[in-house]
């Protein structure tokens, strides 16, 4: 009998979604009923996006898992209804393009671009860019996108730092964790790469009193989640020129409203939320994966953890 | 008996080289008098720079080598009264500079970058770049440069081409050589980066004909040498947009005079011959470890080849 599944998000999604879904499912050898629309009762795997209109989770009595759409969950983990596993997304497309995006902002900013992207006016200035082993990075937040990031920028030779709540151990990467690692982190950090997960504990970690660890001209570069920095404290850091430059993919509005200040500011770069996006292939496969792993009776891979958050 | 080496070059390279020139002698274990100034025929090695003021070698008539503080030797290697060893500079710090360099201005137009750095209007702009995997970056010219960058940029998901003169085999590049073999390799090219050296065959190698070769749009990267491309040629194709950028680091006159087209060309970038600068300590180490293999009669390394030019 085929397995019913839901894919609650919206309707683009499901225009964007639904051929590589079923041709996912088929190559994983899942007969499935796939749909945007079925009784709740008869469901047994929810494919979830945020703002999909579903927020009761009570009425699917038979549903073996919550499969999240993207990698961030902080909108559905709290949610009192859910009692079923939720697995996060963890893509290939997603962790290959944000390595792209966070590998060549911090070389941007190592590299001085931005002064001849906006500055010819013919004159020659000869100012040769340090080596990436005289460059510090630290990255905050070792899970699969920190650590995919904090190593490729170690191979390219950047001195990395990494920090995380528990302690880990990556090949290339001086990892630290806890308040005094936190503390110690930031203050080596000439490139300050923000990749948590959106917790209770890591809401505005970076704020007034983090902000102030950092040496004077920290470039801070966030592809993570908005609400991670307090934005009156960073504005006030990029005013004084304590911080050198922010480049922000990531906002606790989004999009960003034209009239926030971070547009304006001569110290701030705005990406649209784009640093990282779940590829719908890549992204149905591992759906899929985990429907037939559901069926076979194997464990989920990628699982949230309720009581972290992630 | 000390080993007389003559250092070659302009005053303030002196300066910079002199401290690391002595330690990596003294750590190769070679005893020498190192100076900027001494009788011709009592000379042992010639560390050698162009616009030294050095441009008859005849009186060196006990020399065993010259020693090139710079990889690249179209200034020096048709010199009629050199025949003695001529040693290219390959310094790590110089091969990783242009990583760095290339790894970051590539990630920078696949990313399109600029559209943001330039772009700060308040109006929120979600195109998603494609996946490394799905650009095709072209690099001509597989020498030490050539292959460390193109490695790098393999490794970072990017589809790579290679074409140099004589075919060669690297992991995760498609190596093309030869007339047929430079027309398929420019097809290709989403991006192309030149690092070929400066021979009779290469220079101009980007004219009319070639450029034609190029899918619509390709961004053009330079780092190698100026003279490789036809810069008239060249500026038509970008008037016309079938060429949608140039970066380029290397020009037939440097400084590049502050009236030159390329400066005002919106679709150029210029970036002040800072790809990559031989570093004075792993310079130094280079030199000094091919001293101590003449002194010992071990072949030198990093030889020309007089007849290729490089």
């Amino acid at each position: 009998m085929p397995v019913n599944v839901l894919f609650a998000a919206r309707p683009e999604r499901w225009e964007t979604y639904e051929a590589p879904l079923r041709t996912a499912l088929s190559e994983a050898g899942v007969a499935a009923n796939l749909a945007t629309k079925m009784p709740a009762h008869e469901v047994d795997y929810i494919v979830y996006a945020p703002n999909s209109g579903v927020e009761d989770f009570a009425p699917f009595t038979r549903a073996k898992a919550v499969l999240n759409l993207w990698a961030g969950v902080e909108d559905v983990v709290g949610n009192p209804t859910l009692h079923l596993p939720l697995a996060r997304m963890v893509d290939h497309g997603l962790t290959q393009g944000m390595v792209e995006w966070v590998t060549g902002h911090v070389l941007r900013h190592h590299l001085g671009m931005d002064a001849h992207i906006l500055g010819q006016d013919g004159i020659w200035r000869k100012d040769i860019p340090p080596l990436a082993q005289d460059r510090r990075v630290t990255m905050l937040g070792l899970g699969a996108l920190g650590q995919a990031c904090a190593s490729a920028l170690g191979r390219l030779g950047f001195a990395m730092t990494g920090w995380s709540r528990s302690q880990k151990e990556i090949d290339g990467v001086t990892c630290l964790s806890g308040e005094q690692g936190l503390r110690s982190a930031l203050q080596v950090a000439d490139i300050l790469v923000l990749l948590l997960p959106l917790t209770g504990d890591t809401e505005n970690i970076l704020n007034e009193e983090t902000l102030a660890y950092l040496p004077r001209g920290t470039v801070i570069v966030n592809p993570g989640r908005g609400p991670l920095i307090d934005d009156n404290a960073l504005l006030a850091v990029l005013d004084s020129g304590d911080v050198g430059h922010a480049t922000l993919d990531v906002f606790r509005e989004e999009p960003l409203p034209p009239e926030h200040p971070y547009w304006a500011h001569p110290r701030v770069t705005v990406t649209p939320h784009i640093a990282s996006e779940t590829r719908p292939k890549s992204a149905s496969q591992v759906i899929a994966e985990n429907i037939r792993r559901g069926e076979a009776g194997e464990p989920f891979l990628h699982l949230v953890d309720r009581n972290l958050g992630y």
